[in-house]
């Protein structure tokens, strides 16, 4: 019998499937966006695909592969997009999504299972207590709490709260290892560090408690300007504005709106750049104020007076924003694809000038502004008119001189996506959460490769990759 | 028959006082706190108290006075602490604090009457809604919203919102003017500035729609520090920690709050300097890690955890900051006084360093951290023992030469104790508003003396101060 075989045996009640189309299609996410991991990744498959329905049966699948050996890879939605979520040594994809009860909703916190949908947490916090999530990825409507906490960084809201691994944006991860007997952990406090963005390579998230926030009927609004500076001059002004409560400020470069947004071109021309933003209904009269103010901005659209001619079949606006524009870029030209740009404070608007004068229409702009800690800048998820893997590093680099880091979406691993360096927090975790390596392989360089330079410009190649390609 | 008695006669059936003694005593404020404004304005007093019960009657006061030439103060709470609601030149005291109706709660709304009390407007809000108002001063238990919009410029909660005149943290003002046939006007978006922060000066405030935001059984939490920098250090990085959510940072040099906190004495030594924080509760383990991050603070005292013959006695934190930690201070210490000073950004902490160096013990450091255009940074209200008028201007010349802008609070007039200059937009509204200048004369400079020289380092007097003297 094979580890495998014996693994099934172990588990024998709990949800499987092992249809291997079915199992290639869920260990899979959204790493086809780029061109880089496209080529890498696209063989990889896991062998079974498993369903708990609760933390008991969590606990059974780990204690099960732990015996037998099996990685086991965590997905909540697949919809990560840097191949998080994808097996890259096959194993156990441990589907979380029917862990999605909502358990408690109280002033300020939400408790939910790690597969909880993340705009249906928001529904029920909503319709019981008038509260919403403080934040939220642009795949608002598929994401689970549990990866975006795991694989996550921020989104619709970072404007307000910063980012996801700030202190205080997670209240408590319920974690379990990946030992002989796994443990049930209660992180709170500095403890989430070792966790948070981790791509699930040290443990199991299987209930998540976060701090909520007010929610509104926030008005989606698109601000139009001539010159994407002038956008760009707006929103970082408008982001300083302490008393406009705003969940989302996001410049485009034209002509990214009208080509990508098909549902709203109604509202744009080509050669106009805009800021999608989503606006508390009550700060509308002050918004339009801030708006007046500035002779280059055009209201185009906004969803609290538009007619219901105007808005049918339009999606959300934070479905324009984050890599929803990627995305929407993407299903019009496949042949793009994208960078996750820093602007350092206090010199943002001065550097995407200068990046923009260095590349115009190769590399249209696209920034989300977010708090970083306490002031307010702007992450780039600028479109690349890809030619080849060569060309995309040069762009890289000629960022890296700019003085704005990049966070590389073409890239597997947590280190080189992330700060370029060893997280000896999680890595210390992972050390007694999962001793022997099972967890989501291949994710964690400083694990896989204790050695590795990261100064080098080499890209890691994880050496468990091949075992898939068989 | 004279102008007051033909006024009497006008207004029959609105309640009017005048008793000498209470009609003097409606029309002090905290003046007092100011030695140099305990001085210039001990003697004001108003000639009647008339206490409208709604904005029909405050209509009809307003056309009456108009006929008569008698000059209208407004006033709430009086806690103002410059004299704002003080009548120069004698008349009516017009004393709103009979209309107090909260008239609606909507998500993020509240529409009151002015002369609701900001604490009964929250008491409201959270019982129907989970709901609060974004900031108060530290008179929130007795001050009027009306006199907070009109005087007042933030406080508690200034952290997350900014300051009370910045776009957005009002919704809208509703006004009656000073003429013959008085208008009422509903005030929106850009035109709020017209009448914010203006002492009345130019209209009455008859009702007031406001922001609300999600109220939280707020933590009081003090942690001490061995040097008021320390403390400094600690409040500028908390403040800058965008997923703790706080409403309060006061960083208090010692020996005031030992000093000055005679109920909070016990959990306080001399020698050490406090950040006064209220926290919200699910907040308080980020908040503990935080704390637990530098060796140099220690948590001293936290009311979610505090017994309850702990607690027995103890005002609310926000009542050891603001302006109340200098009331504190009167208290123990009458010869004190206090200033008003900005650290602009992104200096503050070296500023504040500076001007500690420079004063040390006689000024002794109270900083409130807030937001600002955005940033994180600090005002002063320092205490100061006070020994004459002419070491107190040295000691604001100082501050000057620094770097750090004085708001003086021993002025009486609107720009003295501002920007020291024109508010042109506030200055043509009152042409329009109240083209006899009837409104709280003396407050606006202006309109008083249009040839002013602000630049010139004189005080401003008013001639009709003269009257009050008789
Ligand atoms: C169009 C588009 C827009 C996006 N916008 C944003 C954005 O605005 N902000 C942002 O941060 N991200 C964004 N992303 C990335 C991704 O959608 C989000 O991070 C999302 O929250 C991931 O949730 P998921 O349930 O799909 O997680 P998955 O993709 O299934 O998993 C993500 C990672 O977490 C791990 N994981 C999942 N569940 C668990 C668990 N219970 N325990 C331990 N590990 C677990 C997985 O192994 C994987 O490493 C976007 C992606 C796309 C395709
Ligand atoms: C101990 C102490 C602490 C304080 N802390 C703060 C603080 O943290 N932040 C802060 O901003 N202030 C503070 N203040 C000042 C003051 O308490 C507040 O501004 C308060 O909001 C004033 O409200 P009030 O009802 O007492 O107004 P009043 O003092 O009655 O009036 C203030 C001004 O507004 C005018 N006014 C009042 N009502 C109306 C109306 N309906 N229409 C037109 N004009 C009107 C008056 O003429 C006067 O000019 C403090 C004062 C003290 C004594």
């Amino acid at each position: 019998m094979s580890d495998l075989e014996r693994l099934v045996q172990d588990i024998a009640g709990i949800a499987i499937e092992d249809n291997p189309q079915i199992v290639k299609q869920k260990s899979r996410d959204f790493f086809w966006y780029s061109p880089v991991l496209k080529q890498q990744l696209d063989h990889v498959t896991g062998d079974l695909v498993v369903t708990p329905r609760n933390e008991a049966e969590v606990i059974q699948v780990l204690r099960a592969c732990y015996a037998h050996d099996v990685p086991v890879t965590a997905r909540g939605a697949g919809t990560g997009n840097y191949g998080q979520a994808m097996p890259l040594s096959g194993g156990v994809v441990l589907n979380l999504a029917e862990m999605r009860a909502v358990k408690q909703i109280r002033p300020g916190v939400v408790v939910a299972e790690a597969g909880a949908i993340l705009s249906d947490i928001d529904e029920k916090a909503g319709a019981q207590s008038g509260q919403e999530l403080r934040m939220h990825p642009s795949t608002y409507r598929t994401a689970t709490i549990g990866g975006f906490v795991a694989g996550g960084s921020g989104g619709i809201g970072s404007i307000n709260w910063g980012g996801l691994r700030d202190l205080g944006n997670v209240i408590r991860l319920r974690v379990v290892t990946m030992e002989a007997e796994p443990k049930v952990l209660d992180l709170q406090g500095e403890d989430l560090q070792k966790v948070l963005h981790a791509y699930g390579t040290n443990g199991v998230i299987t209930e998540v408690e976060m701090p909520l926030t007010a929610s509104y009927d926030w008005v989606d609004v698109i601000v139009g300007f001539k010159t994407f500076m002038d956008s760009v001059h707006f929103a970082d002004d408008l982001g300083n504005r302490d008393g406009l409560l705003l969940k989302e400020i996001a410049p485009i470069a034209a002509p990214l709106p009208h080509d990508y947004f098909l549902r709203h071109q109604k509202f744009l021309r080509r050669e106009t750049s805009v800021v999608v933003c989503m606006v508390a209904p009550f700060a509308m009269d002050a918004f339009t104020a801030f708006v007046a103010r500035n002779p280059r901005a055009e209201l185009l659209y906004r969803s609290d007076t538009a007619t219901d001619a105007e808005k049918k079949g339009l999606p959300p606006a934070y479905e324009l924003t984050w890599n929803h524009t990627t995305l929407r870029g993407l299903r019009v030209d496949p042949s793009i694809t994208y960078l996750q740009v820093l602007y350092p404070f206090p010199n943002q608007v001065e550097r995407v000038r200068k990046i923009t004068e260095l590349l115009g229409d190769e590399v249209p702009g696209h920034l989300e502004y977010v708090r970083f800690d306490g002031k307010v800048t702007c992450f780039g998820l600028p479109v690349v008119r890809y030619t080849n893997e060569e060309r995309l590093n040069e762009i890289i680099k000629l960022h890296e001189d700019n003085g704005c880091p990049i966070f590389n979406p073409h890239r597997y691993t947590l280190e080189e996506g992330g700060m370029k360096q060893t997280d000896q927090v999680q890595l210390d975790f992972k050390r007694k959460a999962d001793p022997k390596g099972l967890l989501n392989p291949g994710k964690m360089i400083a694990w896989e490769d204790p050695s590795y330079d990261f100064s080098s410009d080499k890209l890691f190649l994880f050496p468990g990759l091949q075992r898939g390609e068989s």
